[in-house]
């Protein structure tokens, strides 16, 4: 059976993790999906490396994930893109495609396959909504659970400054490492401070994963729980990115 | 009888009253003392323009206000010492006697004479340390009110990071607009953001007051509720200001 | 004749005169005006406290700073407006009226009437553009002198961060305490604690003067070298203000 | 020869390169320290895995930096310490000694040997000083190149804020991420905004490395042009790591 290959190794820190033996050519069986969906609201972020992929594969595995699903490709500089609706403004366009707060309906999961790379390499952050939480004392976290965030963005509506994991209850800030906006029910000075403290601890090493990409690798994260940030962004010729959110029901 | 002319005139504002109808050329009566320490407990600074001045008088006031007293001169400039120590190092010299919980015995209350003054004027801000604390949302307050801070200072010990003023129980912070020190118990990147909180709402125009010296004029406050900051300092020549603390039991 | 009687006496600080001797019953003769005027480029901000003033005073003095003026009542509260239009936006009616670079025409001078006040009294406070760039060390000034901001405000175009006051030629900066936007020409982060430092200085209390509104005075400032800001803002009912801008050549 | 098996492979970003082929057991011959000097220069940090590794060789290597060496071994909970003094303090230690401006004579380079890991792993990061640089503006560059720094530290003398590299000439900042002081000649509110500018541009991603700690790696860094920072600090049991600090002429 397929699922005997199938193995999550945690990477040090406070989330990640390193999937081996699985085969994306195919969409993957239901029971293999639910075995990724488990870890993934467990380690935020999943990383597969040398897997053969397909965009039938990674398409059937991000079913799974959401009844709604965007599918675009990233390329830089010469490049010329092959198939799929090239992005020309990729960073604000990705960072709002990958933020689950941002857009309706909000993205749930998001997968980056790199088909390309800039010359020099190329190394993302993964930032821990939760272990961002969890570095608050008790009290403050008492303090933030019943806040809400006005969000900065036109036409933004109100939402919890913490939330619940759907899946494993696991409580996480609501906020991304750049989120501007007002928290409600409490003096001005006294909501941008502690939204300044949110961000520095998203900022914090200790509650980031960093790594350097591969050709051919894939992530795949929990966009509640893991904020990604593209280390220099994607300004360097050479980027062919495959990015696939799925959002919906859950 | 002398409590006839007294009269207390609120200024605008969190903080701050002008006394009027005072004679400080003899120690007041302790009916007079009584009131203005009353009036000194709720306003947190009191200002006596014009009024009749001698050391007696105020060496008479201040005795209400504790058993330990500190009297010195700060002259800057070509001006010489009349009488009392002259103050060399006189901003952190000033800033120490008047700081309650910098120094022990811990000043009460501080008492400004301004004998001469600089030929451009000069102004001092009172900041609120009561107001402070009202203008935190009540979640805040109750997130600070357990919390101790160890100060920076070498030999520093810990204390309160709120206290209740011993007369009328107002609660207010225990620290000063520059205050640097860790909160304990809580993590460090959180502690260091509430303390800038606390010193942002200190540095409020909201929760101060600003007053011009008048040659004669007099000052006096209640360590624990007012901070007091010299607007650009004592380096002008042309000061000479008296400056008594009290300290001790209550 | 006239000008005889009419005297300026600098407030302490680095800005801020108050004006004897004027009559603002009638638009003020040609002479006086000027004198005004020079005055204003000097002093920033200028106080007439007791003068008798009608709306064709102000107007005919007004007149004197620019073709263009704007006038309008800001009223609060159970008082009804008299006359004029009442401003329901009031806050950020009146910043957008005085800040001379976030409208078209810019306001080049302001001033306020106060025909009625809050009954626990209002203040309101000046910061000097220009002593804030004269805090400024040689070096920063030059690396300051050249560079340009793009104000975050939709449809904002690029100023200068700096300019010379038309005037007299007095170097000041060209940003307000709560400016945001980017500035050109250097890395983000970079020009990001460029303009921190330089709103920094717009707060300190040494680049600022602060007054205690009173029935019937008059305040008077140039928008270039002076920032005006409302103490605990316009909020508290009991406000009857009459502020009247002027904008145009020069 | 051995020289030939030697290899330097960059990695992606502002600082760091992996080297191959290298042989620690014993004494590397002068050429090959000279090279490994040449490409630390140039990279700021290198790594080492899997290569043999003996006291006598690293002390071998180290000797080429400089005349006086000092070393010690951190080791934390239950692992006992063998050979080599135990570092009680070891944060501040070790910061101590790899900082290269805090101490005399100062460290030059730094080398790091894991012996031992805890059971969840660890990662350091690197941040570039002069790659912080150069993320300023030209302007900003000269702004800073002039300035001297007086450290918060007692006792610690004025030192240039940006310095050439002794042998690459490569302009670098010459402060770390949580360095406190006064920056000399300019007003304290510039210059504290400086130092944050400073502090911030060795915060970010982009002019940083990360790694995940293997048993046996080595890792050796100039203590010049790159800032260590342990992520998590070195709190958890069972880090057995020997350090090795150079210093001296050049």
């Amino acid at each position: 059976m397929y699922a005997k290959s199938f193995s999550v190794h945690p990477l040090s820190g406070v989330l990640g993790a390193e999937v081996k033996g699985v085969d994306l050519s195919v969409p993957p069986p239901p029971a293999l999906s639910a075995s990724l969906a488990g870890s993934l609201s467990h380690y935020g972020v999943l990383f597969l490396r040398s897997v053969p992929v397909t965009a039938e594969g990674m398409e059937g595995l991000m079913r799974s994930f959401g009844a709604h699903r965007r599918s675009f490709l990233v390329t830089t500089g010469a490049t010329s893109p092959r198939g799929g609706a090239e992005c020309h403004h990729s960073e604000d366009c990705i960072a709002l495609m990958t933020e689950p707060y941002g857009n309706k309906p909000s993205s749930r999961v998001a997968l980056f396959h790199v088909e390309g790379l800039p010359s020099g390499g190329a190394e993302s952050i993964w930032s821990s909504r939760a272990g961002a939480y969890d570095a608050l004392s008790p009290a403050m976290r008492a303090y933030l659970d019943p806040l809400h965030l006005l969000p900065s963005a036109p036409g933004a509506s109100r939402r919890p400054l913490v939330a619940a994991h759907p899946l494993t209850g696991r409580r996480h800030l609501v906020i991304g490492a750049h989120c501007e906006g007002q928290i409600l029910g409490v003096p001005v000075e006294e909501g941008d401070l502690v939204l300044e403290l949110a961000r520095n601890l998203l900022s914090a090493p200790e509650n980031q994963i960093r790594i350097s990409w591969e050709p051919g690798m894939v992530a795949l994260w929990d966009c509640r729980l893991a904020q990604h940030y593209a280390v220099g962004g994607y300004g360097e010729p050479g980027w062919r990115l495959r990015c696939i959110c799925a959002s919906g029901a859950n």
